[in-house]
């Protein structure tokens, strides 16, 4: 339930369309919603700005359909995370609106668009072509939750020039979010050249002593460009929540 | 040099208090000025908002007084971390109008204070007395870019209602600065509190199975809550400076 | 054999139901018995309170069903971790009334239900939906020894209202099983609003650097709660075990 | 503030020697005291069972002096861990009645001595003489909340006869601490012997691939016996506070 | 080639039944010889007491079988470790006579048996059932090479009254190998009990934080025994190779 | 594109049988040619000296096809390296001219075979039998760029003689490769022998505490032969092509 | 206590100089003497062979001079490890017959000197000048013991002729102690030419990705020569003693 | 004893200046010169292309002297790296010719110049200000061996301008070594804009998680740019002799 959603309820109860035990039904699921196995957190819109999201990867079938359920029926935004696409189609059955992005591996259910927000542009950076579903996963983050977002890949450091060639682009953008596997170079490079908030995401991508993502993280969070801040390894999904809410600050 | 300096330059060539060669000569230093053991960036401040700081922990006294004085004549503020007091103590027999913050372990030299930014608060919280010095650097660093800072000290989750009191505070700041070590709770849970981005910083303050400040970092980047990101063990700095470039989207 | 179990077999020599003879028959398998391939521990109820446990997770199902043998044949309640589905099935086969449950992941063979403690009250509390099969691993293992459990599941910090709403809850307990993957928070923050001694469990649940479950691991182990102690990953047995062991002083 | 101090307070009140407005000025510090650089608890001992207990290691002499002079005044006990000698004298010099344990480095400033617990025996026993340190804060912590301990020192793995000698001292026990250093095998062992919860703490005692305490901790994490709880290195004073914990459990 | 068969090809020059060129064709392989993808080297007996040992575990099945050849021609034994059921048929449906030994997971095949050493005896020592397979390795090893090898396992320390049992076979051993998975605490302890060469083997039986063995092996090389020497986590091959080159000084 | 395919374009613009039209469209293509999913770097031949190498691990088939398709028609040559033998089919059906090496898993499609360079030798030494496909590509690699290449197999530190028997061998070559895993020895013992540059790889190859290659990695990395430097885990195409760009330096 | 002094102690009983009173409360000490803060173990020179060694580093200078008395006292030979200079000149003021090896930092008081084994050679190799300290550790505890040694020192891989020049010394010797930091290659090499076996010490010389002698010690568990097992780091005490074990089974 | 020192000592004995038995006495120490605590292997620069060269970190004063006067005595260049300059004091008073680089901590003492090589340039860049003497001990290194080197320092990439203002001289050189401490990717970019070998150089510069050089290690063994090989941390001796070594090949 989100603000929208919570304003049109009260404007019903005052123009005397929904009667005050029908609001007060609809409100009375406060603070969450236990379904035994997971406890749906409803008036996480209100308090948070954005639905709760699922996060599928060590779920079952059963339980995401079971909150995707208790979810949709409040009339919020569905967002499911790490998703395997055999599980998509099993939920796609049920809600056939839903949109499956299998790259970055979410799947989106929305009953109503959001609302574009006008604020400025979100660049999303990813230095090789295998670091891209992560960088997807931050995509479709952003521009769910409603946000512009633009892309720029294969840029990684060992030709800058690629790079160096998007100057106008690297302007454009309010945040960033650069994605790097192997060395995590690209988001110390970007962070020199902007003024802008980086929101650095190591990948898994690479081999021996990438050690599963850890050289990328590891540099990443020593970079010497003082803009930039990390998430988890493959965390596409924190990234773009995170640049969607700096995103968010300057509209007001 | 900062906007507003060039702008003065511009306009005083305009009205003919500077000639073209003064200003040539000004200029010229672009893009940055060679002292052979470090190349000073005077053009940062327009490139990046705040001009080039001085990392102080490896560099010897005469190398940071030579950095020093090459910022100062172009009359940028000249801002230094990790500087111990010993070091301090030298600068300032040279710039006796320089401020040295002993927790926060920080010198600043302004010529001119920063026009105080109209945005909104950064709310720089700490999880026990000892992470203090750590998030000093925080305070110190935004305060000195110009913008407004406010501090919850002392409020780590094994008395969770010590946060909790102060639930308008937090609902107050646009950007928080969460500084914790040991276990590295903290910024989860103010995280789950607010809706806005929080950047964590693990200190290095435990002992065993802390390793250095390893615990912490860890349990940040693996939060449950999607509005953090994370910087280096001890950089303050670091946080300081993105809650800054944060908090002045805002304004546009 | 346990201590009832001694106690009516001497009493059975004492009437003169059982010969001699026949009880030290029963009696010499002390202290072991050796299967060549493992040698089990008959007395060890005696010793340590709770029959042989038998950990199923390195062990060929031929070996399990030998050793399952053993202790049934002593009249013992059979316990067994680890247990896939698949060799649960077998046992069953040839122990029809053993009961298995899945998401623990355990087999119970009881010849003779334990009698209930009468002492307090064990509350297992887990983070996310995910860390639930360990938390079940905890619950069937303090059951199984005869006592009272509760849960309280998905109520981890990043949503810390869904914990503080079960205040009663909290103070009825005398020990806690506190069980979390990810940034193993929950159980500091569980641990500094009771005076009572909680045992965390740290779960291999989370991606990228929680590193198989070290993150948490690492986070419990520096918990500013006074009142934590931790096992090893995933060990929900191990928590349910010590728990009861607690629970059990209670009575004395 | 512990419960009996809390009701004679609240007596007073009935009884007419304390007035309303002062006992209200002496509740009125709920839920704690605001120093600027620490919140101290003073409900704590109601909630927690114990006033709180001041980590010294990274605070300096004068802010553990004022958090020592706010819980003294409201007449709780004060307990400091990980004092050094030079900041204990410090504070001798203004509690004259302030005890020094000086190979526990605990400082113990008791204006009235706890009730001796009715309950039964805390061992505390310790591989090699050079963890012995480690052991007296676990003793140390245990007695000053009001147990009864014993201790078992020198008695490590390598000399299994030195402990099986003391089998009369393990069966009286309620619950152990076992402190080693080095391989850390010592609470497997002990754990292999008894039917009561067993605190294991590992010391940086060792060298090499000792790491600081790190092969301690793990074989401890691994132990095979099921009654091993863990905590941090060198943590000898959260394996005395909750072994007395449990131990207080058997009373009621 | 061993010493025997080499004394028996000289006598044979000697007694003329093998002419000098064809003894020269039969010693020229020396020093190694070479099968493009691995190079043979026949006089290791010679120099380093048994013929080379084959480690199967990275190499093809068409590799092993190649250099099986080469090795069976000569006369020598071949002895392959780490090989696969599936890999050991293909060799067998060649040599026939070669021997599995499926716990081991080695292949022995053996032109002529050893003569059996007139040396002490090697006790392999193993904590729990599910060491077994390493403990095997160690073994199969030591009696192929031609020693006496007794067995003692499922004696972990978590009942140590299952090893004490055992105290005449411990002095009757002239040298050790003990085999432990999870906290690896058993050679620790033997080691207290015996004045004999202790080969420790960890083995990454466990889960959590065993990490594939580390916990086990950091404990051996911390052992407070002094007699425990270390092999890598799962090499029960070399703990009965070097059990094996010990118990061969005892008859010189 | 490298060198004399833009020499020959511009003489063909010079004999006017290329049109400044035609030419420029073949050039416009600089920097690099935008597949969306890849920016392919015509133009890294003449700048880096070799066209763009596909790192085929982590890239699907079609976009592995897409690339190879973009070089090709520049008549570059392609090489994909880490290339599963399936891919490589699908590859094979498009360039049937195309060889895939299936042990150094690297395929190459060569239009115009490279002029053989009239440097020095690279020889190529690996450990055991199990590093050769990692040796392998690095000697694919070095000879599609057009290098004399010489192996020497098998000559692990277990049997120093083995490598003491080519001491001709190791003094004809100008730069050397040598792969080893497990310990990692053999590349100090290389760089004692010779006086030319030696590039360390380490390998995967080993089990329990190799630690996947880590173990090979830091022999290799505190090797005490000064001519030592190291690339990543089981890097042989890095260590092929730096050793060809050594050698190449010879010529000038 | 050793066998010898308890046979003397007998046959003066039997001759009747000695009164069975008196040898009961020579003997009465078993099995230990409990000193408050270590239990010296008297009969251990009976079960293991030789006395009870101190290790001095964690220990107070009073600790060791009061386990020294009690040691000495029963006749047996003193032997303090890790012991500095300076603690080592308040134990020599007592004991004037005390010898201090500096480099070796171990103290010895022997009152009857051993009867010299006529037992084998133990040589002990160390690869660098810097590893001589720990190479001496063994020296002087094999010696103390009544072990015949030799060393060979500076023969590192990286001049591997230096180690192949003494090809005759390697063949005389019946047991190996190998020395070596860095990347500890040296055990491997010296296990590939002798068919005795070699106990590796890695040591902590090094620096960078040496770690404090983790790469050297994972070298050396992974070593390719069979021969190979291997003690902590920096344990020189520990090679030695198990040398001198292993040295003694040759007499037997 | 390098290359022209044998020539003319040869020269010497064909013309009759010095007698064959001089010769022989001169060159009897082959193969090295034992010094009990050091073997001195005066043929290694006929052997190695330079004399041995000292590692001082780990020597004593005494050691260094004398391994200086068994080198300086037979006409070779000295070369002590990591040298205090305390110690280097020491030598400089038996030696006064010698030179002593303190921000590189060598001393060189040099008997003869070395003939400069024609060979092409080594150029050594360093990312930051503090890890010029890693990059002052690469270029004493190869300026002592004879090579030509330039420098470019402070140009790490979070100001990625200033290195790519410096092209020209990118261009110029033929090995580059890369020096760079935080999170270490200055190698990957200096990599991506030269065809020449790079070797990466990781410093401990940093704090929190560099781990003392580790993030920059990883980086460097990761790095996407295929002409780049890792030397040990702060290892600047190895770098500059391994590029020594390569530029050397220029000139056959």
């Amino acid at each position: 339930m989100d603000i929208n959603t919570l304003k049109k309820l009260l404007e019903s109860v005052a123009s005397g369309n929904v009667t005050v035990d029908e609001a007060v039904t609809n409100l009375k699921h406060l603070p969450y919603e236990n379904l035994s196995y997971a406890r749906v957190d409803h008036h996480r819109s209100l308090r948070k700005g954005f639905p709760e999201v699922i996060f599928g990867q060590h779920k079952t079938a059963e339980h995401i359909l079971g909150i995707t359920k208790a979810i949709a029926e409040k009339g919020d935004t569905v967002m499911i995370t790490r998703l395997s696409a055999e599980k998509a189609g099993l939920i796609k059955t049920q809600y056939p609106g839903a949109v499956y992005h299998d790259e970055a591996r979410i799947l989106v259910y929305e009953q109503t668009p959001p609302a574009k927000k006008t604020t400025g542009l979100i660049l999303v950076v990813a230095a090789g072509t295998s670091d891209i579903p992560v960088a997807q996963e931050a995509v479709v983050t952003a521009r769910t939750i409603g946000h512009f977002v633009e892309t720029l890949y294969d840029v990684g450091v060992s030709g800058i020039h690629r790079l160096l060639d998007h100057e106008e682009l690297l302007t454009k953008a309010s945040v960033f979010v650069v994605v790097a596997g192997m060395e995590g170079t690209l988001p110390s490079v970007v962070g020199g050249l902007v003024d802008k908030p980086v929101i650095a995401v190591p990948t898994s991508v690479g081999y021996g002593a990438s050690f599963g993502g850890i050289a990328a993280l590891l540099a990443m969070l020593n970079s010497c460009a003082s803009n930039v801040t990390v998430v988890n390894i493959d965390n596409g999904f924190g990234a773009g929540y995170v640049a969607a809410l700096i995103n968010s600050l300057a509209k007001t």
